[in-house]
């Protein structure tokens, strides 16, 4: 916490000194925050990035490119935290919940669609290296660390793979991972206890220069077309939800580290 | 405070002795709880219901009838408080800049579409009165506000209102209103600021039926099929913003005191 604390007090007092411009003290200020003006300090940057949050769970700030650099310790606290988890537990169970509520036809045509990193397989490992998504993304550098297969499962997404596939859902992964790294997903995947699934889709090389939506759209439209249908899908991105073919219901897990177009 | 303090000075007390059941005490204990324990409380309280308010805003949760109980407090802090209006300002905000990137054609084709209720007009006022959300909702003692005009601008929103106007936009008002209630909605946003606008469409008798998803994406169609380009669209509401014939870009204003299907 010192560095941060460090960096909210310089600001703070940067912030002191530019008001200060106008209406100037002859005598030097003493360098004194007391612990009120901390906690409200603390209370205001709470304030701040929970709003900030709400604009990126929203969908209402596309695209951010990092996280604003005074919300870099209320991100780590939330990913370490019980809030992180919370959420993640909410999104599955309201999953859940819609998925039992459902009639399936029994004829294998039903289907949930799951995207795969930070919505079954955590990054946050790697992220924990890389300031919380406080650092510019560096694509060379992530795939090193795709290519160990290191990857922890989500819990919650885990628990719902595995009650929608009880349920009798065929479950399609469909993910912005290029074709390459096929066996290393299967790996990860399987080593973190996800199993049975119906199709692994990464990108082909066609595919290289689509945005997210327009790949993830394309390749819906594909299972609409085989006759599946598209009844749940879950992604931590608006990318992975929106565009065409949309799911009946789709469910945004939290990821306030990073943003994909 | 007194009574949520209190409801939730049982609750926990229950959970207590809940939990005693298997593991009693002879004596019984004293009703205390101690500063520090009533600060967790509210810690636990703030994260649950921060939690729920995620999973409202992102669309998780779907439908629900009134806000949770023990959220009651929490909400109309929120509501209260400023981060509902940071949160409104942000969305405006973020609005605006995504309105002053584009480029309009200049043949009056380019249209934001504007929800009315808690998107332009606010009903605080009403739901002060009525538990923030907490209470089932009521259409005849809604309506009987509605009718007496008095909501007041949502001002951020009025902000964005004539920004894209400035910037040369069409605005259509799109309403899950009744058609009988055009002469009151019309003076409510006259007197609450909002001039100008293109169109305001209202539900006509056959779209009583509809859900609001269906109703809204049925009138943009029909404005897609007028030659209109739907570049943004405001609602609090995600009913407002999914369905066919998206905006381009969609902003989701906060609300978490209630929900339309």
């Amino acid at each position: 916490m010192i560095i941060p604390r460090l960096f909210l007090f310089i600001s703070f007092f940067s912030l002191v000194l530019c008001n200060e411009k106008f209406n100037s003290h002859v005598l030097p200020r003493p360098l004194i925050l007391e612990t009120t003006q901390l906690r409200e300090l603390d209370n205001e940057v709470q304030l701040q990035c929970t709003s900030w949050r709400f604009g990126v769970e929203a969908n209402n700030l596309n695209p951010w490119k990092t996280i604003p650099l005074e919300c870099a310790e209320y991100v780590k606290d939330y990913m370490l935290g019980r809030a992180y988890r919370l959420d993640l537990e909410r999104v599955s169970n309201e999953a859940g919940i819609y998925a039992k509520s459902l009639e399936l036809s029994g004829d294998g045509k039903d289907i949930w669609v799951f995207d795969v990193d930070d919505t079954l397989l955590s990054h946050l490992p790697y992220y924990a290296d890389h300031g919380y998504g406080l650092e510019i993304f560096d694509p060379a550098e992530f795939n090193r660390w795709v290519d160990k297969a290191l990857a922890p499962a989500i819990e919650p997404s885990l628990k719902l793979y595995k009650e929608v596939m009880g349920l009798g859902f065929k479950v399609f992964l469909l993910t912005g991972r290029s074709e390459s790294q096929r066996s290393m997903t299967e790996e990860n995947l399987i080593n973190a206890g996800f199993q049975n699934w119906e199709k692994l889709i990464l990108r082909g090389s066609e595919d290289h220069e689509k945005l997210a939506t327009v790949f993830k759209s394309d390749k819906r439209s594909e299972m609409v077309k085989e006759g599946y249908r598209i009844l749940g899908n879950s992604g931590d991105q608006w990318s992975d939800l929106l565009g065409s073919f949309m799911s009946n219901r789709s469910f945004k897990l939290p990821n306030p580290m990073y943003f994909i177009v």
